[in-house]
C-alpha cells in the first residue's frame, strides 16, 4: 500500500483523489501495490466524500512518516512553496501542476530534491495533461533543442477560435469563454500572456538547461488584437495565435554561443502549419531537435481529469524505479531580448502603400480596403519598431515560419 | 566512457553513428560521460568514414565486455531476432527500431531481458523520432487506455496527399513517392498497409498489455482507393487517411470485458480533426486515456535522423537511470474480430439511392453524379458486409468519428 496527501483541493486536486479511486484496479496493476489517498489538505472544511480524509494542519502531513507522496494542488507561490519545501526536507517526493512556483523557484526546490534523493515531478505544469517535459527530456535526449513554441492558453485559444469562427469580438468572446467556465472572473493571467508565460520560463528551463526568469520575458496577451487582424490574417492563409516561444541562440543568428531568449506574442501562422488548426481550448507544444526535427504534442491543456492524470502519473513515477528528476542551472546569463530576433512582420497602418515602402522597401500586400495591411521582409523586432516609428500603426505582430 | 555497438549501416545505423558523433557534448553532459561507437557489424565493407569500426563477426560484439549496448538496426526476423537473443544472453541492453521483430517476438525478447534485469527499448520502432511508447506507458500511466489510432505509415500519407492536392491517380502518385525516395522499389509492405500493421501492434501490445497476434489483424492498404473516392470525401468535408486502429472492448459497446481488437484500413476523417491534417510523410498517433481524453503526437515517423534520434535516446536511457523496460502478458484471448465495431460506413455503388435505402435506410448522400456516394449510419463491419451484399459495391471504407 503506497499512500500519499494531497493538498488543496480545487479543480485539480478534487480530480486528483478521483482518477485514484476511479482506476484504482489499474493504477495497482501498475505500480505493483494499491494506491491511496490518506490526507487531504484543506483550508476550510466542506462536506463530499472525501471530509473523512481532509485536515487543515499541514503538520499531519509533514510529520506522517506513512504519506510517501505529496500532490500540491495549492497553488501560487507564497504557501505553496513553504509546503513544497518542509515535504520534501521531510523526504517525501512532491508532484505539482503549479507553473508559477515552478518557474519562479523551481530550480531552487529541484536542488533540494536532488540533494534528498527524492523526486519533485511537474509534468501537469505545462499542456495539463499533454505528455511534454518527459518526453522532451528523455525520448528527445538525443537532441541539441533549438527551440520550444506552443498554444500554451487554452483560455486565449478559445477566444481566439470564437473571433475566428464566429467574426466575435474580443469582449464578446472573453465573456462567452467565462460562461462556459473556460476563462475565469478575473481573466488577466490568461488573457495578457502571464499564465503562458510562466509555462514557456518552465519548458525554456528545460529545454536549455539554464533558469529563464520570468520577470526579463516580455508577455504580451491578445486583449489588444483586432477583429480586423484576425481577418485579414484569415483572408491571407493565416491563422492568428498566440504563441509562447523559447529558443536557442547562437552564432548562426549573430547571437553569442549558449544564448536564448523567450517571449509570449500572438503570432500569425502559414494555415497549413498542424498548429494552426488547434482550436478551442486545445493546446498544443513543438519542439525542434537538431535530430528529430519538429515533434508537436497535442492535447487538452487545462481541466480537472487531463491536468489530474498527469499529477497522478507523476506520483506513480515517484513510486516505481522508473524517470529521473530533470535539473538545471540557475544561472540567468545569457538571456537575450527576444526583440533581437528576425522575423517576418504583420502590420496594419493608418496610411498608404508608399508609406508602408518607404519604410520597409519590399513588402507583401494583404489588405487595402481603408486601411493598409502588409507582411515586412524578416526584420529584427527592434529594427521593425524603428522602421515603423513615423508610421501610424494600428497592429504589429510577428509571423511564425 | 559507455562504449555500444551497432549492428546493421543502413539508413538509421548510419543516422545512429552520425548523431553519436555530431551530439556527442550534449550527449556526454546528459549522460554523465561520453558516448563512443566500438563496433559496427556490416554484411560487405565498404569504404567510409566508419569503416575502421566496421566487423562481420557478430561473436566480437557477443563477446566484448567492453559493449554495454547494442543498436539492431538489422531489419526483419531471422538474424535480427538471434542477434539480439544472443546480446541479451550475454548481458548487454538492446536497443531497436525494427517493429516486425516487437510485433512477432517482442514479447519473449522483452521476458528475456527482464530476466537478465536488462533493457530491451524500442522508442523507433512507431512513429521514427515521435516520442509515442515512453509517454504512453509512463506519461499517461494513470490512465485507462481505451483506444490508440493513427497515420503510422509516411509512404502511403505521402501518397493520399498527393492524390487530394494534385488529383494524382494511385499509381502516379506511388511513383513520384518513389522517385522522391519516400518509397522503395517493392512497397508491397507499405502500401498493403503491412508496416502499419506491425506498428499497431506494438502500439496495442502495450496499450493493453496483452500480445496482439499480427496474423490476427486485418490489414488493408491504400492500393485500391480510387481517386473518385478522394474527390467525393473531400468535397463533403472529409479526408481519407490510412489509419491503424486498436481499441479496448467491453460490455459498454457489447463485448466480453477486457477483450480488444486491432486493424489497419483507410478510413474517411471529419476535416476538422487535427489528424485530418496530418499531410505528407508526417505521421501522427492519438492515444484515448479515460482520464486525459485524446492526446496526439506527431512528427516525421521515418527517415535518418528522426529515427535515429529516438534510438539514441533509448540507448541513453539504458546507461541511465531514467525508464523502465515494458512488458505485456504473451496470452493473446480476448482478441476480438475488428468487424464487430461499430461505426458509420462510406459507400460508392453503382446503383440509386432507393438500392442505398433499400440495403440501409436512412444514408447521408454524398454524391449522385454517375454514380451513388453516402454514408450509413453507424453498423459493424459485418452487418454493412451483409446489408451490401446485394449491391454493387465499388467502394467501401470507415468513417473515424
Amino acid at each position: 500500500m503506497a499512500e500519499i496527501a494531497v493538498m488543496g483541493l480545487g479543480t485539480v486536486g478534487t480530480g486528483v483523489v478521483k482518477i485514484i479511486s476511479d482506476n484504482a484496479g489499474i493504477i495497482s496493476k501498475k505500480l505493483g501495490e494499491p494506491l491511496q489517498v490518506r490526507t487531504i489538505l484543506v483550508r476550510r472544511f466542506r462536506d463530499g466524500p472525501y471530509r473523512h480524509l481532509c485536515t487543515d494542519d499541514f503538520s499531519k502531513i509533514e510529520n506522517d512518516p506513512a504519506i510517501r507522496v505529496v500532490v500540491e494542488t495549492i497553488g501560487g507561490v507564497d504557501a505553496a512553496y513553504e509546503y513544497t519545501r518542509r515535504c520534501l526536507e521531510a523526504g517525501k517526493h512532491v508532484v505539482t501542476a503549479n507553473k508559477q512556483l515552478i518557474a519562479e523557484r523551481g530550480c531552487e526546490l529541484l536542488e533540494l530534491a536532488r540533494k534528498k534523493n527524492i523526486k519533485y515531478l511537474f509534468e501537469a505544469s505545462v499542456g495539463g495533461g499533454i505528455p511534454i517535459l518527459h518526453p522532451m527530456l528523455e525520448c528527445l535526449a538525443a537532441n541539441r533543442i533549438d527551440e520550444v513554441y506552443g498554444i500554451l492558453n487554452g483560455t486565449t485559444n478559445y477566444i481566439l477560435t470564437r473571433m475566428v469562427r464566429t467574426g466575435a469580438f474580443f469582449s464578446d468572446a472573453l465573456r462567452e469563454a467565462q460562461r462556459r467556465g473556460y476563462a475565469e472572473a478575473d481573466p488577466t493571467a490568461d488573457v495578457d500572456g502571464i499564465d503562458a508565460g510562466r509555462k514557456i520560463c518552465v519548458l525554456g528551463d528545460l529545454a536549455f538547461g539554464h533558469q529563464i526568469d520570468p520577470e526579463s520575458v516580455p508577455m504580451e496577451g491578445i486583449s489588444k488584437l483586432s477583429l480586423r487582424d484576425v481577418k485579414i490574417a484569415n483572408r491571407a492563409g493565416y491563422r492568428i495565435k498566440l504563441l509562447g516561444r523559447a529558443l536557442r541562440l547562437g552564432p548562426e543568428n549573430g547571437f553569442e554561443s549558449g544564448s536564448r531568449t523567450a517571449y509570449v506574442a500572438p503570432h500569425l501562422i502559414p494555415e497549413s502549419m498542424p498548429i494552426a488548426n488547434v482550436e478551442d481550448v486545445f493546446n498544443a507544444i513543438v519542439v525542434r531537435g537538431n535530430a528529430v526535427g519538429e515533434v508537436m504534442f497535442y492535447g487538452r491543456g487545462a481541466g480537472e481529469m487531463p491536468t489530474a492524470s498527469a499529477c497522478v502519473s507523476d506520483v506513480m513515477e515517484c513510486l516505481s524505479s522508473w524517470g529521473e528528476a530533470p535539473l538545471w542551472s540557475p544561472d540567468v546569463s545569457g538571456f537575450e531580448n527576444p526583440l533581437k530576433l528576425r522575423c517576418r512582420h504583420y502590420f496594419r497602418i493608418e496610411g498608404s502603400l508608399t508609406d508602408a515602402a518607404m519604410a520597409f522597401g519590399q513588402v507583401e500586400v494583404l489588405s487595402e480596403d481603408g486601411e493598409t495591411a502588409f507582411l515586412t521582409e524578416p526584420v529584427t523586432g527592434l529594427d521593425a519598431k524603428k522602421r515603423a516609428e513615423k508610421l501610424n500603426v494600428l497592429s504589429c505582430l510577428r509571423v511564425l515560419s
